[in-house]
C-alpha cells in the first residue's frame, strides 16, 4: 500500500532532565534529523513557565517535533516525513541517547494512502 | 485511561486549489486554532516549488502543522492539544470549509497515556 508520508510517533517516558533545556532539545532535532536524512527549513524552540520545552521544525521532507512535560518525565516526538530517501524510524536511538527515556513506544503510521483503482 | 495530549490527524483528499495559497493555509491555521480554543505562540509557513504547502504552529497547548500536495489534491493536518480547555476535533470543519475536500479522514490518537498502578 504507497502513502505519501511516513509518520513516526514517538513516547519516552522516564526521561532525563535534558528534557527541560531548550539548547539540548534544539540539538537533538538537528542531530535526529541529520539522522533521518532529511533538511530542516525552520526550527522554533519555545520553553515554557514553569517548565516544558516544545521544539517544532519544518523540514523539506515535512516536519519534526518535540513536546516535553518534566513534571512526568514524558517526552512526545512525531517524525513525519514524505519522500523514499528518508528514513523516520532513525530518529528513534537518537533521541533516546539524549534523553535516557525508561520507557520507549513507537508507532508508525501512513499519510495519504494512495488507494490504486483498477 | 487518561492521557497528556490529545492527537488528531486530519486526511484530506479532492481539496480545492487553497491547499497550495500560502495566504489562505496560515488563515485556516488561525481560523482553526481559534476554533480549538487553544493560542498559538508562533507560525511559519513555508511555499514549496514548485507547489505545497506547509504550516507549522507551536501552540500553547502543543502544535498544529498543515502540509499539502496540490498535485495529489491531498491535506494532511495534526493537531496535538493538551489540557481539557481545547477540542481539537473543532479544526475539522473549519479546515473542511477551507479546502472542500471530497473525501475525509480523521483519526484521534491519545499522546502520553498515564497508566495508573493500584
Amino acid at each position: 500500500m504507497k502513502s505519501i508520508g511516513r509518520h513516526v510517533l514517538i513516547e519516552f517516558w522516564g526521561c532525563n532532565k535534558n528534557i527541560n533545556d531548550p539548547d539540548i532539545v534544539a540539538q537533538s532535532i538537528n542531530d535526529a534529523v541529520e539522522a533521518v536524512g532529511a533538511t530542516i527549513i525552520n526550527l522554533h524552540v519555545h520553553t515554557f513557565t514553569p517548565f516544558g520545552v516544545t521544539g517544532l521544525a519544518v523540514l523539506a521532507e515535512s516536519h519534526f517535533s518535540i513536546h516535553s512535560w518534566p513534571e512526568h518525565g514524558y517526552l512526545a516526538a512525531d517524525v513525519f516525513t514524505c519522500g523514499t530517501a528518508v528514513d523516520p524510524q532513525a530518529a528513534v536511538p537518537v533521541l533516546r541517547r539524549f534523553f535516557v527515556p525508561k520507557h520507549v513506544e513507537v508507532r508508525e503510521l501512513q499519510r495519504g494512502i494512495i488507494r490504486e483503482v483498477i
